[in-house]
């Protein structure tokens, strides 16, 4: 039996990312609204014209539905969204809530929070975007210091999105300020379908190197 | 008579960003699609109570639909698609393809762009961004070179999307070596849609200084 979503991701990665590729959220949203889905491998080291035409950037996931397939982990997760009410409600104003806060989690954390911890690991004595990233924790913390999820006052896709940006290590380290921010992330990665979906990925990793 | 669209932007910015505010992404979309709509604006040295609970983040733009209100350009852009053809297919393959490359523009392209600019601003002699955000360019240009517009084979709102992040000046002199990317940013500026939402900027913050 086929399942109609296929999850692309790489046949192999180092250790340091395993357990932060980004299938992980496609995973943790299929396990959440309890969508069958199968995972298929690409070469993390050659990436051929295959990889190419379903993810130009020849990054990892895309996702297969059908003969439609969908790159970008952000779009990924909305395409999931429309298939199951768990993962985004269904009343106008409960999506446009979902969106914009996925949308968020994208364009105004990880837009400096992925280049701040990328110039992170040269160990750079100051870094150029520690006060912008600074101040976007500080007014997501805001936030979430009154509420428990971002969007329609229930777990949706866009948690999946934010915590998952929060959870990178270094950026959570960076929280140390934020109690608030912390206890987000840990109320996320305690969701059975997270724990899950991360064991799921960090077998599919450490199968490679057997 | 009242629109039921009303796109919040700031009541002044400096010279500098006129023309590049993001509020234009909605004017333009609204311009494609014909869709009325009005522009009101929030104190940009003093942001408010108010403005914080509209766009938690502090900045513009945010959309008022009736009594939906929604931040996030990104997100925005995808809400009003839902309103009009003219701004995304409603096959499923065309919606999924408009959907990913808007996202491709705020996670694959502005996550690198935005830090690279802000960096730059700096004056730094060696910008630690640069490899990253010329293989960015490049991938984007090997698409470009072989199509029109990014999604369904026809304009979407993900070129309003991506071309805006594109003309960014910095952004746009550092595809000299990309001339796909160039004539895709020509062609969508040209779109009378763009010229009137442009000129309505320009005129909107020029109107504050007199």
């Amino acid at each position: 039996m086929t399942s109609a979503l296929t999850i692309w991701t790489y046949d192999w990665v180092p250790e340091g990312p395993r357990g932060h590729v980004r299938d992980i959220r496609l995973r943790w949203a299929c396990e959440e609204a309890g969508l069958p889905y199968e995972v298929k491998s690409v070469s993390f080291k050659d990436r051929g014209p295959d990889h190419i035409a379903n993810q130009p950037f020849g990054q990892v996931p895309f996702l297969q539905d059908g003969d439609i397939s969908i790159f970008e982990s952000g779009a990924c997760l909305l395409h999931l969204a429309r298939k199951s009410e768990i993962l985004m409600p269904r009343d106008p104003k409960g999506e446009a809530e979902t969106i914009e806060w996925t949308i968020a989690g994208l364009n105004s954390i990880e837009m400096v929070s992925v280049p701040w911890w990328f110039i992170g690991l040269s160990g750079t004595s100051k870094n150029p975007l520690e006060d912008w990233m600074m101040s976007r924790l500080d007014r997501l913390h805001a936030v979430l210091a009154e509420r428990e999820w971002l969007a329609a006052g229930r777990f949706t896709v866009a948690d999946i999105m934010m915590s998952d940006a929060l959870r990178v290590p270094k950026v959570l380290e960076a929280t140390q300020k934020f109690p608030a921010l912390r206890s987000y992330v840990e109320r996320a990665v305690a969701r059975p379908a997270f724990r899950k979906a991360h064991a799921d990925q960090m077998a599919h990793f450490a199968k490679a190197d057997s």
